[in-house]
């Protein structure tokens, strides 16, 4: 298959401008929607491609734990993301926390229906959900609530989530169990006619 | 006991000054910290009864999920602590949300250290889990949000800690269980000598 695949390494909003008369079959967004700036992002991309697209493929954790092992992934999440509207030039893995729900509405907004969705439990090989917790439980992350979040109550509510964090940790290792990886939540658009 | 017993409905810090020569074996603070405006409320109690008490008890909730059925009630506590830090004037009954570590830090601070604690998971009867999840599940929380949060990443943070108690909130429902109410931790503090 090779020879059909073409990698751009580029800004998917000033590719399509650059190249107005392409047009796809199915775009695909796995896994970046957090890492956006803001909602307003996925809201201009999703709008570039309306014309363009007959179908729009999304994959993002789906803000579940279908087992406590993935309590501590969740939990990390919004810990990062209550630090991030703090501290808005960071580059962490989590900055816009959108959920099903929010990206389904943004979809529609811009003319998109859902067509079809599933949710799976990743393997325990995917290790990203421990990898988030070790973030939120590391001296860096607490040295940066200290020197961006100014507000003492903002600041307590980090660490409420942090704590709270540590805590389903800490019943994990109880239990001999180790943390996973949240639910994906997988989900087909079309264009609605 | 009716006779050895007198209720004072009253503000602690002002009645503390009033009667300055007042002195007690234990301090019972059960089930108000989250109702303060600040951390510091906690902190000027503690400070106020430090040369007057031998103990203080303190029963708050856990910050720990240890059934999926408190799930809704953490998240809905989350939700609301996001909120509460944008309408700091709002009388909800969670603003300062201090997990068990938070507390003991801010004991130690004014001089007290831990003696004992225990964590008890509350009985079913007491739905006060279930009507943290109804608040913020209700059209009048989506209202405060559009209203006095401004700052679009700040609102989809706080939607998503919402999306994400729903979900909870169906994955009980699809199990035939109904939301319960986190643990509650019991802590005696003593003053350090």
């Amino acid at each position: 298959l090779g020879a059909q695949i073409v990698f751009k390494q580029t800004d998917v909003l000033q590719f399509l401008s650059q190249n107005p008369s392409l047009k796809y079959d199915v775009a695909v967004l796995t896994h970046c929607i957090w890492y956006f700036t803001s909602p307003n992002v996925l809201q201009n991309i999703l709008q570039a491609l309306k014309d363009r697209v007959r179908h729009v493929c999304i994959a993002e954790y789906a803000l579940s734990a279908s087992s406590n092992t993935s309590l501590p992934h969740l939990l990390s999440t919004f810990a990062q993301n209550a630090l991030f509207v703090r501290n808005p030039t960071s580059t962490s893995n989590i900055r816009t926390v959108l959920s099903p729900a929010a990206i389904i509405e943004i979809a529609k907004k811009i003319g998109f229906h859902l067509l079809t969705f599933s949710t799976i439990t990743p393997s325990l090989d995917l290790r990203d959900g421990y990898w988030e917790t070790c973030t939120v439980e590391s001296v860096d992350f607490v040295q940066e609530v200290n020197e961006k979040v100014t507000d003492v109550n903002e600041k307590v509510a980090i660490y409420a989530l942090r704590d709270a964090m540590i805590s389903a940790l800490e019943t994990l290792k109880l239990e001999n169990k180790q943390p996973s990886t949240m639910d994906v939540w997988n989900a087909v658009f079309s264009i609605s006619s």
